[in-house]
């Protein structure tokens, strides 16, 4: 838990972020223009959400590369907890980057769908909300393009049996008193999000091998535990890259989130419903049009340039075009705004087709796939 | 947490025990007369567990008769954490009275194995150590004579997916700060630990109807703890009956304890290593014969009567003759202690030569009797 005038646990989030204070906090690194070189070298290009730091910070990705480089190896594990809604585009950013590192390596991908944790922490009020949440946000993820063969997503409350005696073994080495200091919890707090931690760290241990966790950095918490942990029980430390907190459409400095729905575009949004609220987004322009053309506007605390910036513009060129046409006062709100709903709806009308299509290999990421089928048969070893 | 000079949590029993100001303090009666009178006119005869008081506290007993007597039912749930060593004596006594009932009133009954507690509480360092405890533990549980289809025995990490949206259910319901007064958590306690008393309140739902559950005093925590929760989540508040700490070879106010192996007789040991420990059991007994002959001994605070109280002469009348005997200096301790040995040594020979029978019909209590079938196929209703 983070307290300098802002407040970071895996639940909440209060205040203004200062990334670089984060850092500092959390001990993590920024990504430097060579690790960037490095992944180009070895992959043949960057993706933009790394280009444009958007994943900022990172623990162990130097030695990642190095395992891959000199045959070791690496696996990848991300994961959602569906609440209240289906997914916004600010959660799949996390899985955009971990499907894009698995086509690039060709490496396992880990996908948890943790299908109590809003519960226990008191997100949500009945558990039957999540269970109608849950196969929607599987097919969601599916759509993102991830391979079936080497990707597993895993439901909590159907995969314990598997998790369980891995979770008993870490959490007995995590006492109350380190769990209070690292995520926030009070006596308020109920005795399953108590034990949650030991859950989320356990599929860092599904290989023998260093695992590498995209993650919006207010789920550092867990894997700093983790990085405690793993060598005490012979497990790698777990690597991390960490995205800032994805903004939603009331602010650059307000996160996306679900529990405010006009702040976030949902992927079950109809693309009509999606390109109104962009209509409604908080842009950085100036009252009326002549002070605009006058003074032009401020890209850098404007949702819409963000939106551009983190999903909605792949060619740098083309984003620094904008960028200027703004700052110049050459290009109006509404007009970018009208850009900008343009490429959300074609995003999700051909989301929303791809979801449809998710449906006939889902079993394939849960029960069949290759590397499915293995993990049924998994059993931590102790 | 109970704290007047003695201690009693589920994993820590400090002091000289005052059982009277438990009971007030845990809420619950003292087994009257007239509930043995009703248990007599129901089914005939009543187990001298009852009859003697060694189970001497009840919470909702008559309500359990009533729901029997009005053709509701009842079912019968206890169980037992395999830490360091097989089980001992002490700990077959909540067995005994279980399927005494499950024979008597024709009830299922649920019998936990939770491998993971002792972990998780420290009291044992390697989770294989339990491991290898569990079907040994089991064997002798099976060896007292429960029915194989109406028994259903389950090791908690091996049952895990049929547990857990239970227990995330009742865990959301128990705050931290309820968990630390009721079972004395604090900084130092593993978070898995915390968890886990969601889990052994979970059997109590496992039927739409009064649970009842025979069970040493110490873990009556869990129960309160259950009577809270159980209305709000539409199931009976489980009924107890609770036995006294029962007594080791060292003294009537020592628990038998695993853990002081010379205090206790284990179902493992050899039929001679247990007559060597009743003939070293603490006795009330006079220093020298000439003493005994002329003031008697004192049965009340000798382990080895009490020993016979419990579980080695079940005709009250020669109990009555042998506590005379002693306390008129007639019977001196040598005698005594070899009586005690030679039932003791049957006993062993006798379980033993069971236990090797119940690896046959192992396999009815866990998987493929009637109740256990029902069992794998049970899921919680939320």
């Amino acid at each position: 838990m983070v307290t300098f005038g802002f407040r970071v646990t895996p639940w909440e989030v209060e205040g203004v972020v200062d990334y670089d204070k984060l850092l500092e906090e959390f001990g993590a690194s920024k990504i430097s223009d060579e690790l960037l070189e490095r992944i180009k070298h070895l992959v043949g290009d960057v993706h933009t959400l790394l280009r444009r730091r958007i994943f900022y910070a990172h623990r162990d990705l130097d030695l990642i590369l190095d395992d891959y480089e000199e045959g070791r190896g690496f696996f990848l594990y991300t994961g959602i907890a569906p609440s209240r809604s289906s997914m916004h585009l600010g959660h799949i950013v996390p899985f955009i980057l971990t499907k894009w590192l698995q086509e690039k390596f060709k490496v396992n991908a880990y996908l948890m769908i943790p299908d109590e944790e809003k519960f226990l922490a008191k997100k949500t009020e009945d558990l039957r909300q999540v269970d109608e949440l849950v196969d929607k946000t599987i097919l969601d993820i599916i759509a993102l393009g991830f391979d079936p063969d080497s990707t597993f997503i895993f439901k909590d409350r159907e995969f314990i049996r598997n998790l369980y005696t891995a979770a008993v073994v870490v959490a007995r080495r995590i006492n109350y008193s380190l769990a209070k200091a690292v995520f926030g919890f009070n006596g308020e707090t109920s005795i399953g999000l108590i034990f949650y931690p030991a859950l989320q760290i356990v599929p860092t241990l599904f290989e023998k091998k260093r695992c590498l966790i995209p993650y919006g950095i207010d789920q550092d918490p867990y894997f700093r535990v983790q990085r405690d942990l793993a060598p005490k029980l012979g497990y790698f430390k777990t690597a991390g890259i960490m995205s800032i907190f994805i903004p939603g459409l009331e602010g650059v400095r307000s996160k996306m989130s679900a529990s405010k729905p006009e702040t976030a575009i949902f992927l079950s949004d109809s693309p009509e419903e999606a390109a109104r609220k962009v209509m409604e987004a908080f842009t950085g322009g100036q009252p009326t049009v002549r002070e605009q053309r006058e003074k032009g506007g401020n890209p850098d605390i404007c949702c819409v340039f963000q939106w551009f910036k983190i999903l909605f513009e792949d060619v740098d060129e083309k984003l620094l075009e904008r960028y200027h046409r703004c700052v110049s006062g050459e290009l109006l709100c509404g007009e970018c705004k009208v850009d900008l709903a343009e490429r959300v709806k074609r995003f999700l009308r051909e989301h929303q087709r791809k979801v449809l299509k998710a449906e006939e290999v889902k079993d394939k990421f849960l029960y069949t796939g290759k590397l499915a089928e293995k993990m049924w048969n998994w059993e931590f070893k102790y």
